[in-house]
């Protein structure tokens, strides 16, 4: 896929990567708004919006946040944080609304990329939800599913690899490889 | 949000509309790739990969598939399908993987957009999923989670709405309504 104006959005797509280090730049409020937007406009099932998000920049709130999870440094290091959330209460289907929210996570991170901000999406830290719900003095209904670590990026190569459409792809039915 | 080229993913983010009518035209293989490669290249938990794709293109399979939803119509008009899985089998976990699916597909559907095409993504199917899994011979692994039914839109005007900002974010901990 050539760097033509025409490919941008898939030419984004294929070359976001996961961004873990970051320099002391703040991000905008501006550059906040456009990232909170892409989220808001992901498609959702009867288009019910079930994902919820904290924006965080306190100093303090990211360093309590930094002790949830195993990739301390990184989250530390980030001048932005924005914790994804799952409103349980305006769910109406558990698969299709955690999907939804990957979608919204998705647009937030490819509208990080085109702001030439950099972004990692952490997962582990679910493991440490109640926690964070604690430090972010969510209710119960709110079920974390992802934190997002923003900053900008340093600048180094950054690869990354995914299967062949070979060992994903069938043509019309199980069984037959896509030869596209 | 200015319609810049600056802003190509931002704004295709905001203006992707789900699209249920589709002219006769059939989607090329090369467009094709690039809506499974923008699928594939979402980020996923421990880059596991856990989505699976069966594109789909037969009528007869389209017509059998059709009968699987309320959205008869809309189905069997579309010149093509895209059954999207979770491989269970190479899942890690269950919400994690979910939301990587989600991302996958909101990737599609913004390549989608961008090559002039439309799509809607089907969730109410999955209430028939034996069925679909049977019409595609798929194994029990093999867990459906959305059918996108993809062609070239018919033109006509498209809207939808979501949330403000204030409905949906919180600043530094839940309760404090983000002003932006």
């Amino acid at each position: 896929m050539p760097a033509t104006e025409e490919s941008k959005v898939i030419d984004t797509i294929l070359k976001r990567r996961s961004v873990r280090e970051f320099t002391d730049s703040p991000v905008s409020t501006e550059d906040i708004n456009s990232i909170l937007n892409a989220g808001r406009w992901a498609p959702s099932g009867l288009n019910n919006q079930p994902w919820r998000f904290i924006v965080i920049r306190e100093k303090d709130t990211i360093m309590q946040l930094s002790e949830c999870t195993h990739y301390t440094k990184v989250v530390a290091a980030a001048p932005l944080l924005i914790a994804v959330y799952l409103d349980t209460e305006n769910s109406y289907n558990h698969t299709k609304d955690v999907q939804a929210v990957g979608a919204a996570i998705q647009n937030m991170l490819l509208a990080v990329c085109e702001l030439g901000l950099g972004a990692v999406w952490l997962g582990e830290i679910l493991k440490q939800s109640e926690k964070v719900n604690s430090v972010l003095e969510c209710p119960e209904s709110f079920e974390l599913m992802a934190v997002l670590a923003v900053g900008k990026p340093v600048l180094k190569e950054r690869t990354s690899t995914r299967k062949g459409l070979e060992e994903l792809v069938f043509e019309e039915k199980y069984g037959k490889v896509w030869e596209g």
